[in-house]
């Protein structure tokens, strides 16, 4: 027979992730090219004393169906930490679970765009969202991001000429730059936004992991009738769990609750149970600080070798918080490369093509620092100056 | 601001379940509104072990992210599973886990389906499907369910006259009817649909239910090449953990796996770890069966019950297996009235507009049989009785 597949799968971009991160996995190659946590960092014996409370207390009905929205006493505590942290007047009403922020990705493309719709994101952006944007159809528009956030004049400029739906983006050590929006930036964006039917859609997976234990005010902070702000314990308790969270304006929240049960009903009740028990019983900031101030310590290792050991033409960014950095290549060498050649000498790396959704990136690599021990990130810096050293 | 949503979400049909569901679990009413399993039948105490073994084994790469397909050892249980109980020359390859197998309805809808494209399902069909396929925009046909299986000649009819992408449809106790196709249904579906390019989708939640306990043939054994099936463990298992899967041709595989990777990047880890290894620890035959064997119990008083206390002009559908039932009203009774004054009476129903894609159903209520105990389906249908008398 002959299959008829949606037009929309002709609009996926090609994903070689599958590929690279197969080889990537080889045993003896050092791998940055990931974005897993370091296991070490999951408290794994804390999840299981939290798993056999729930069984025991409460087994029963932690493993029937439940709400679409999720457990209410977990999005207690996700609004509680808004409020606590961020200064955001957030109730459980406003907080959704999902699975893992990645379904955000989905659905609120889902509840938004049509086919050629215009949405707006930063270049590089983050790959995930790529793809699941894709799907929709939409025409992205990117922005350069520069250090301080996406370069004002075009994004100013961009919201003029396109009737945005929305515009994606990661305040906080964005994916795959590392790089954080300053708090002028934010006001900016606010402030451009404000007034105009285009939503901004904060990614903030990595907000907790900031090097300085500090949080930064999100832009919602200053638009909250047009911030769309997701969060997840991917990164802060557990990913195999799948459990983040959405954060919106009413209207978009019934639509994304509405969308969320034609997808998959609810997601894993068990795990949300068990997860809230953890926190519940856990002292989550003192946990974060520690996994915090190790991500610190492996970045400023990382961004050192590279400043001894690469030629003076290439360089990265100086992540203040998260999981990646962004490395410029010299001049006339590319990122594929770099992964083809780095394999070979024992080292994974991220190209930066995929994150360039209009083309371009093949002179940037991305090196994840939170899955790697210190000496792995030694010697797997100084097996990339060997392969960088070879292609110049 | 104005909010301005995608056109798909015009099509999604009112959903007044929310409202009904919160509406039955008042304090005192009985309800055959939901579709749970009965909490009692979920070996909670075998999870619970399941979850210690895990969580001292492996708990750090159980927690940790994984593959967009799932976990193999789960995959290949299910794949044998499979062969053993159906004869289904399966393997891991094509076995993708899910999050409940709605996600299923959402991924095979996503990847095929383009605005406007003809699809096929039963009357009544399942509601959750009629959601989740809205959203892509289809124009749905339907087909009326006889005792035997969708009208043969209907069927027909339909495949001659459009290019259906897929016919969904639910041949094992079906929802909302309880109707069970029977194996003359199977192979001339299989025979119809071989050498177009139609899918046969076949949602298999129920198939292991069944009272006397003896499998049924799915049409996909007729129709390798053009068969999609999901599974599930919510009704076997637990709910909770939404765990479910698909099992389908190679190249329809690989699409619904990019769409499940853009859409939450995998199913809960967690999750699947704990659930294979209960499944590898305990005999799940021996639990369906007596699960199955109590449902049926359950089932056969209900049906005496309606036979005893309803008017003749009433009628219901008689199940081999499942969890639901369906009524056919006496002439002039709304399942909307019936409803409304059920709750006033004590007890639920679900009213069978819903599943009627194309309008009508409201002769129609549906009864679920697998939740409430037989003191509670005695003291249930009498309070029904009361109210349909009282509408007559």
């Amino acid at each position: 027979m002959e299959y008829r597949f949606a037009r929309r799968m002709g609009c996926l971009p090609p994903s070689f992730l599958g590929e690279l991160f197969r080889v990537s996995s080889q045993p003896g190659v050092i791998s940055f090219a990931g974005g897993l946590p370091g296991t070490e960092h999951i408290d794994v014996e804390g999840i299981a004393r939290a798993s056999r409370e729930v069984m025991e207390e409460e087994g029963g009905s932690a493993l029937q169906y439940s709400t679409t929205e999720g457990y209410l006493p977990l999005r207690e505590y996700i609004a509680d930490r808004y409020r606590t942290r961020l200064g955001i007047p957030a109730s459980a009403d406003e907080i959704q679970i999902v699975n893992g922020s990645q379904q955000c990705l989905d659905l609120v493309a889902k509840i938004l765009v049509d086919p050629g719709d215009p949405v707006g994101m930063e270049r590089p952006g983050y790959l995930g969202a790529i793809e699941a944007f894709s799907l929709y159809e939409p025409v992205i528009h990117t922005v350069p991001l520069t250090d301080a956030g996406p370069d004002p004049e075009i994004f100013s400029d961009l919201l003029a000429r396109e009737p945005l739906k929305f515009f994606y983006g990661i305040p906080n050590s964005q994916n795959p730059s590392g790089r954080t929006y300053t708090q002028e930036c934010r006001k900016m964006i606010a402030e451009l936004l404000d007034g105009t039917d285009t939503l901004f859609y904060e990614d903030d997976a990595f907000g907790e992991l900031f090097f300085d234990g500090k949080p930064r005010l999100p832009v919602k902070r200053f638009l909250p009738e047009q911030g769309i702000m997701s969060g997840s314990f991917s990164k802060i308790v557990a990913p195999g769990m799948r459990i983040g969270w959405i954060s919106a304006p009413g209207p978009v929240l019934a639509r994304f609750n509405a969308a969320k049960q034609a997808s998959d009903l609810h997601s894993n009740f068990f795990c949300q149970v068990i997860l809230h028990h953890y926190l519940a019983t856990h002292d989550l900031d003192s946990h974060v600080r520690a996994v915090s101030r190790v991500y610190g310590e492996h970045c400023r290792l990382m961004c050192e070798l590279l400043d001894d050991l690469m030629p003076p033409a290439m360089t990265h960014t100086n992540p203040e918080g998260g999981m990646f950095l962004l490395c410029t290549l010299p001049p006339g060498i590319s990122s594929m490369k770099v992964f083809s050649e780095g394999v070979k000498e024992g080292v994974a790396i991220l190209p930066g093509v995929p994150f360039y959704v209009d083309g371009g990136g093949d002179d940037t690599i991305r090196l994840n620092f939170s899955n790697a021990s210190p000496e792995a990130i030694k010697e797997g810096v100084t097996r990339l100056a060997r392969v960088i050293s070879r292609l110049s």
